[in-house]
């Protein structure tokens, strides 16, 4: 919880479940917003009387106070009908907090009656918390459980590719041709029967999958990359598993195999070069090499990006995108990242898209890859 | 859009899926921070190269202008690694505005950014969208499509009741005892497969009812009150349905037979009331009188809240809780207000509460009830 010295004071008013800087310092799920103040390294929460026994039972707080008693301090001094920022204002005389530290996305609202009443306010960049970016073994053990339903998700979806017949190029399952919409409704309820929700699932067949924002709709056909990317999350835990595979319905043709035959190459050539004190922008630049020496081409053409268009990895944890990022932008690694490692390369004339995603803990000598599902192109 | 007279510029920068303000000002889904401005009554938003053929398209902005042409301006004004808020100062330079009024929870980091470098910004106290409460007939027509959906998810909910088998008490289906956890999956399972996200679902049997924040867990048990309170969201339109039942396996002491309908009269009288003009706090304190008058007393016992202490109404649409209030605090109802009716009962004491919701349209003389699932107590 280092996002300022100890004798400084950090002040958050956010709902836990959007915001995953309150989720991470609580360690408890509030739909409606509460305070959260940390001073001398003592943290403490405010919270509704709906809620305070459920926080001192499951918070990892070092103090839960009762808002009410905050409210009822600002009616006696005079408020009316004082809100969430009368409380806090009362908290804080009372710690005999002058200044507070916030995250860059705080209620502009609330600062602005914070300064109004003589505090300081400074809004940090982020990461908010320094230390989040690198996963203790609990948080990698909560990005494990999501990563076994995604790929236990992918498993099943794979097995209806396996299972459909071709009829005039496109798959047909029992119930009708399959498509991308159908897939994904049985991915989200797959998913969420192990309580994780996952949104903006990626089922892309053929040239859909060549635009990155693409979820993908209608009939799947065979003889294409079809891409599957799925970023769930767990709502017992918060965190998230992102994973992506590519499978086409065989037989593909050699242009297609040798396109996902370089993309594994890329990966494994990334996965072999992430290590702690590593700068992901070197890793970004050895995979860039590599598609340009073996001859597939990146830039736009006819007014399209195509190639190799977006970075490798990213970080990743309660939050889908999080710290580093490994791009074309400096950014050193260190032990403890959980990243993305996933290039892809697509070619919208050339009729589709590939991209293999897997998930890492960055270690001192090298990586422990978290993604245990198998890589097979044609099925 | 009126948040401010048409002479002055608003300003936005957030997301459209958590930001409801910025999905009713676009009409258009996007996962990442994008810019909205609205200046003497034409709205512009800045998109990535990303989105900006889809904004074109599905957006009911004026305007689409892309976020790389003014991230150029500012790397050309000699900013080396400009970011979004680099490209709003491009933008609001462009357009000539000196300053702008921002919902209250916009940004600090962005506001403090824009106020360095001259711009004046306002927070506005919500609503930001002085009319977003009242709904026009294509929001209501979005909120009764997911009405019929949770409706459609509740009889099957009892459908699953009124098979069960009792042992010892406890509700039993084929696959053993009937939770409060497996029917909420089943639920949002169901919601699902109609493109409906469902979270917090209440499925709650006997005392757990009594906390309205409980969820509710464990194996359901027959002669008590099940509190079955579901508020989905249309991945499709962002609009909610919230819509509360209570049934028992019957058969039910009178006791509870006589809470139930003691509820089910408030609701009756609450609806009865509700018409444009009318104060919210008028209808919750009528309710509040029948209780009483009926015998159930409201206040603390034991250290816990019993009888009637949570408002009669609220409003809803894009998020599940938006002006007005139907409660203690006065606040003048208004055609086109689309708003919960909701009275419950609750004695812990007793072994159980009752909450019946509809959801309705304020009109002129009245209010048109959008919830047509029908209130059977036992099954």
């Amino acid at each position: 919880m280092n996002a300022t010295p100890d004798n400084e004071a950090v002040l958050l008013i956010a709902d836990s479940e959007s915001s995953a800087d309150m989720l991470y310092a609580t360690g408890l799920f509030v739909p409606d917003p509460f305070t959260y103040l940390r001073v001398g390294g003592r943290s403490t929460i405010m919270m509704s009387d709906l809620e305070i026994d459920r926080a001192r039972a499951q918070s990892k707080v070092d103090e839960v106070v009762s808002l009410t008693d905050y409210t009822d301090r600002a009616k006696t001094n005079g408020k009316a009908d004082p809100r969430i920022v009368d409380a806090v204002i009362e908290l804080l005389r009372d710690r005999e907090v002058k200044g507070v530290r916030v995250p860059y996305g705080f209620p502009l609202g609330y600062a602005d009656k914070l300064r109004d009443r003589g505090f300081e306010v400074a809004a940090k960049e982020d990461p908010f918390w320094d230390e989040r970016p690198v996963k203790s073994d609990d948080e990698v053990a909560a990005i494990s459980e999501v990563s076994r339903y995604t790929e236990d998700a992918l498993r099943m979806a794979f097995g209806l590719l396996a299972e459909a017949d071709v009829k005039d190029g496109v798959l047909h399952g029992p119930e009708g041709p399959l498509t991308s919409e159908y897939i994904r409704t049985r991915i989200h309820v797959f998913l969420l029967e192990r309580d994780c929700i996952a949104q903006h699932t990626i089922v892309a067949g053929g040239v859909q999958g060549c635009d990155p924002h693409n979820g993908g709709s209608g009939p799947l056909r065979a003889g294409e990359p079809i891409i599957f990317d799925l970023f769930p999350k767990s709502t017992k835990t918060g965190y998230f598993a992102d994973i992506t595979r590519t499978v086409a319905k065989g037989p593909v043709s050699d242009a297609f195999r040798r396109l996902y035959d370089t993309v594994l190459e890329g990966q494994e050539t990334a996965l072999s070069r992430v290590r702690a004190g590593v700068d992901g922008q070197e890793i970004h630049g050895e995979v860039e090499r590599l598609f340009e020496s073996s001859g597939y081409e990146t830039g736009a053409k006819d007014g399209r990006m195509q190639g190799f268009f977006h970075g490798t990895g990213h970080g990743f944890g309660l939050e889908i995108h999080e710290p580093p990022r490994i791009s074309k932008v400096s950014q050193t690694l260190v032990a403890g990242h959980v990243v993305t490692v996933e290039p892809g390369l697509y070619y919208p004339g050339f009729g589709g898209g590939v991209r293999i995603e897997d998930n890492v803990v960055v270690t001192e000598d090298g990586c422990v890859n978290l993604t245990r599902l198998e890589k097979v192109f044609e099925m």
